[in-house]
């Protein structure tokens, strides 16, 4: 064995933690996210809502990896359908045809039938970023036009063309020009409304603004003579995911949509994070009223365990007249294990009522952190929630300052794991989000008992008592 | 059960295959590639080097889903690796460490210290593409730059961002402008050198026409006054993938690195199809003798059971000072499934002498192939391979026309599944790529044995003389 | 002579109107302006305020090519040193110096060290566009950065660059991608203000909302980790022209380059149109109490007589470090006789209080089209001037909807040539200008006498009673 | 008089040389081409072929402004036409008619309509590069397209658009990205023939390169498929300016129109520098015998007495119905000094055979460089010319290698004023140019004497045996 092999046998076997950090520090990219905790954290193992570090210290997860693991870690069922079908066709080249990529795409789109009323299809790729993409592709094939607006707080991924339509500066500082940088609109983020209008009177101020833009052609989008906007499509999360749990209030969407209606801009709906029933419904977006032109999807349709996405789009947006064979590509697209999980997925959903369960024990969890808000208001400055996706505000005495520092304190706190769950050490995983990095972002499994939420929630005081000790 | 849960349970659970093709025909888009073959085959087995269809008939598959199986189908060692892992870690947020996440990052960074004497890391997403979009950030970052040359024939993906740097025009057309599209230069392709030269005294021509566009700042991308190039970086592949597996000229490479380092231009090595010992090398550009200063991969380091990509790039262009957390982030990369599986990959390849193996295998069939064209220069017109890289060029009778229809022919009757291996009905799968589309790219398992090579040489016998009759 | 020549000694002789008509239509693109009235107008000659047309018959002009003859048609002192400079130095390349250009630069250099305690340079172009393309150039090179803010309403030109940030989508629909689009803000319209506010108690909202922009990295705009904007400069007109000469509140200024000031985002002032008087001061931005980074200047500089344009920027944006030898060219830049004339421009301006001047004839004006404004508020929406920039915004019964069929009309009654000036025929020249194309923008000569301001309310309030019979 | 006046006052008046350059120094930008020469040199008056600095002293002007004066420094019949127009109509905005823009138009018109069979129109502007932003205007309105080729070496001007299609990076380098990079391709310069060949036999290889890239969609600029190109047009100067005077061979455009033709690209001439008869024919492309789409003219227009610019184009890509009112704008556009001057241009043109007349002299000049060449083949390493554009390449002994050093101290020694004309102090006046900056392109008056000539050859001499001592 030379001298390489021998070394690298040993770089691929060693389990020593003080070892592997060394390892991680000398040849892992720090350019991802593991290093907004120093240290970085390892886990070993993962199960229902929890999960376990190497020295068996179970960490409750209320964020189950932004979403994407809504059904729960390990669960059985799903990891069943991955391994069956490992030992059938684990591999094939997407061009050809599997029988469950039929399947989950014709599920997709009968269930759209049923909601929206509108013929469409499904297109797989991998990854919520190239979804993304594959939807641009869609929107500028359709339109001919290649700016979309989005929103102010809206993530839609890190690729260059998702970075130009994410509203983070921060993502795209670095990276030279961004061609087609969507114009960002603000969000209805009641609890900071970008207009200072309170929700009671308001009257929609925001959509009213959205839709003068259109008034004059000197307002810049809009050419009068040619009824033609500037602008092919208006990206939406109809929940905020990473922008902090924002839930719009009624009525917004469909004033909206209105408005892009009459001026032919499509409607792009990215459910990555919040479809697939985390805010209650099927589709996040169903709780509004509206019927979106695309669908983008990804995340738990999985349940993490593939990173099979897709699109679905009106049938005029994607028919194979509008968006012939080769219009796009991807080698594991609609990959065989993807596939696999995700139409076990969709089975269970048919099987079990998601709604119901989500909706109730996500009224049980808003229902205790509001409970937790009232006990700690100079701690927290608003909650809310739809289905499983709630959001907790840390703000300052006013309830209403962000307190960034005071979120990121609660956070590390949490991952210390030396928590009391009655009597047993415990930590507790959260997420930090929003405008201001003080909002933790809840999207616990869909397996959770009331008794775990009891337990998030006891947590949680635990640390904010721990944290902010001359807040209450 | 309600109309449409009834309704959806049926669809998720039919195997008609004609119900299968009409929920196709309507649910499924077609902008994938899964339409160049009509109708389009179904598969639903896989195993070793072969596919089986609905009716159980074997294909032998000399392309391996452009090599992100070269270990073969059902590869069991990977696939336990795989579920050992779904056993104990199936899902964590990458927000967070696991062992193997480090470990393939380091045996992958040992491996490239011991091959090109440079400090490195690795970035891990999933997909090539995505790979391909952080090493554009990466590039973008380091040089402040965005444009980049890369080859005629050059493929790295299809999102935006990577169709910008692709080469052929038809996956930009439809969808807008491309503001950083690539300058792209004419690769060594010598049976069809874009100079008309002989590569025996061309003295690399080629490279020289290359040079010269840095004489004089009139000539584009050079500011002799600040000695600064227009353009960032060179993407390249050492051997073109979807371009028909063309094998560059010794010698190309050094000269063209020595041009780059003179002019302050990075070159990233695309090995997304072509690493993993596919060309006989780990990455296959240690063929030719140059040192990339990034390097992307994906494809087989997980025998094609999960989308895992990556990329390596030297210290100073990915170091935290320079390429800092938050940089880039993507929900899937580093998942734990395909990290266990990609590690397993490597130990492989520290047990077994896949240069060697790969080597030998390729040099046996690329003699064979050989010899099909001395039996049939009317067919093919041009036969390479380097490793288990192969390519068969399909040309009229002056064997050096493109033959597209011919080619078309072949792979189409090949999946029919009606050939005779010995008295058992079989197909050959095939793929076709090339400038011209007359390119057979043969990316065989490193499991083939010497009879499946001698069976796969003498079904393509069998091809080309039912559908070029009068061409022997 | 040959029957081409014969042919064009035709054409470039012909005096007969109907034959030019023709010719119009054959040889003249329509891609102007002209036809926008049909059929165009010929005029024949100029003076003072009057144009001519070919009968004879003098037409008010209050509107002096959108303010480039501002100190009249025919000037003598002007013409008198272009024909001077003809004489000595009618042609130089700009390569070479002539005292005219130093002179002129150094007198525009010292005003402005006067009004901002500023030093600074100025760097000559010809036409209005040139000069904001060099202007984008002075940014970009300063910042490093590509995009900028700029107004709703705004206009800046029609070259590529200049129409990227020129609200207009009308004026880029057909010109494909614009990659460095401007963010377009609300001006502070007040008449219609964007935000339906009162201004008695706005407390400048407008500024506020802008500032919001800042407020988070997710508002698009601002990346608090690098204290680094996205947007490099804000590219204003202190009065907008196109736009409808709207004059922002006392107070806006001010309170936007707080903003700028704290983000470091550079305040370009367009004073291509209300520049040198026409706003009563200078510069019109003087109006507002705060110091641009650059100005943009042209049109009025020659009186017409010659394209002449320029901006001056900031020491620091421009000194010859920072913008060295070659950083850009154009031929007739600082040409000759554009300079002479400048510099007479200049001595006039030093030599006559043009600010006394200008506010007196421009109070007066106003106090006379509000006085027809009372008595037509069926028709005047609004008034409003500052200098001699004025403006009357014509509007349906209601006196605030836009009227563009009325203005229209209005616009093109004039252009007839028959209105009763005492007994004699006349016509009046106005422009049409505005969001909604209803507002006619008044930028009389300076040299105009208080009987040809009556004259001209007479003149509008003849052509108010023709086009809206019921309105009185 | 304030303090401020005064101060003006004498800036404004002052003629002090020393005073004068302080000024310079402090207030005018750098960042034109002044200050390629230390110190800039100051020029008094111009008549003929002669500038006069402020001593008096002529210098012979072989350059006269880049041959925008090609009629003579003070050419009386065209300052009369400018006198003549400032007494009648010296301004009239842009959207009304006077007769001589219609003259003008449709002079152009005419002139190519007997020359290529085409019918067309002019649009006017101001300045070369405004024109060439409109004609890419009318480019991409025409063909939805974006992208075009131009030339190595070509120079097209210098606003953003303009520097997009200008090849030198430099020009670009510092004003961040340029999303329209135009694909510069190798200019037909056989003295160094960018592919190394002889013109004796290289058959047009560089045309057969260029056709090569539409022969796959893998060489990035073809979709087979549809038919269609990614580049709009191909944008050329006949003859090269900037560019070093480049002649390209016979047969060059012809076959380049051919390749254009079959991919449905336009060819877009810029004769800004050589149209109006400077290489003997109207325009110079008339010399190749080919038909462009489109022509963009400026400079010479006026004799340089005003900034009048202008494209032709073929009716279909220019009528009203594509190229509709409002589609674009320049305030100065056709503004009547300039029209009036141009007309009478044309009408010069057509009772004088400049054809002839600059052929003779042309042919003349040449054949002086040529026995110069032939007396210092150490020094001059080509020379050739057309009309009167010619061109001297000053190169080391070896007569190839580009001598920029010796050429910068010739043109110099040329602006000292005191080289000896048979006994009188004299300058001469030169510009550099070309690939490597070493060539002297020289562009004399149209009404240069065969004297003036041959003193213009003898200065040369004169300045090569100063400033290459021992090179003969």
């Amino acid at each position: 064995m030379s001298a390489v092999d021998a070394d690298l046998l040993q770089v691929t076997r060693t389990t020593d933690e003080r070892e592997l950090r060394a390892l991680e520090q000398k040849y892992c990219s720090w350019g991802d996210t593991v290093h907004y905790l120093e240290p970085p954290k390892f886990f070993d193992r993962a199960e229902g809502s929890y999960l376990y570090d190497r020295e068996g210290i179970p960490y409750l997860d209320l964020q189950m990896w932004y979403s994407a693991a809504s059904f729960g870690y390990g669960n059985q069922r799903l990891q069943r359908a991955l391994t069956d079908q490992l030992s059938r066709l684990p591999q094939l080249a997407c061009q050809y045809l599997h029988p469950e990529k039929v399947q989950l795409a014709a599920a997709i789109g009968r269930l759209n039938e049923s909601k929206f009323a509108l013929d469409g299809r499904v297109h797989f790729n991998v990854g919520g970023s190239q979804a993304i993409e594959d939807s641009l592709k869609i929107v500028r094939n359709a339109t001919g036009k290649s700016l979309v607006f989005s929103f102010m707080g809206g993530y839609h991924g890190r690729t260059l063309g998702a970075s130009a339509i994410t509203s983070s500066y921060r993502y795209r500082r670095r990276y030279g020009h961004f061609s087609d940088r969507a114009h960002f609109v603000p969000f209805p983020y009641c609890f900071r409304c970008p207009y200072d209008k309170k929700r009671e009177d308001c009257d929609l101020y925001c959509v009213k603004q959205f839709e003068k833009n259109f008034e004059s052609e000197y307002n810049s989008f809009w050419d009068a003579k040619a009824r033609q906007p500037e602008f092919a499509a208006f990206y939406v999360e109809a929940i905020q995911g990473t922008g902090g749990y924002v839930i719009p209030p009624a009525g917004y969407f469909p004033a909206l949509k209105r408005v892009l209606d009459e001026r032919g801009i499509l409607l792009v709906d990215d459910e990555i994070q919040m479809g697939f029933y985390r805010a209650g419904k099927f589709w996040a977006i169903e709780n509004f009223n509206v019927a979106p032109d695309i669908i983008v999807f990804g995340k738990a349709l999985t349940n993490g365990l593939n990173p099979l996405s897709g699109i679905w789009a009106r049938e005029e947006l994607i028919a194979p007249a509008t968006f012939p064979p080769g219009s796009t590509h991807s080698t594991f697209s609609s990959n065989t294990l993807g596939t696999a999980v995700a139409l076990e997925v969709v089975r269970m959903m048919e099987e079990t009522d998601y709604e119901t369960m989500v909706c109730r024990k996500g009224a049980y969890f808003l229902t205790q952190i509001r409970a937790l808000q009232a006990r700690y208001p100079k701690v927290i400055g608003d909650t809310d929630g739809m289905g499983l996706a709630l959001r907790i505000e840390i703000c300052g005495e006013d309830g209403h300052t962000p307190d960034r520092e005071l979120t990121d304190r609660i956070f590390a706190e949490g991952m210390k794991g030396d928590l009391d769950a009655h009597g047993r050490r415990m930590g507790l995983v959260l997420d930090v989000g929003g405008y201001h990095k003080n909002v933790f972002t809840l999207a616990p499994s869909f397996t959770i008992t009331d008794e775990e939420i009891d337990l998030g929630v006891e947590l949680l005081e635990q640390l904010i008592r721990r944290c902010a000790p001359g807040r209450f």
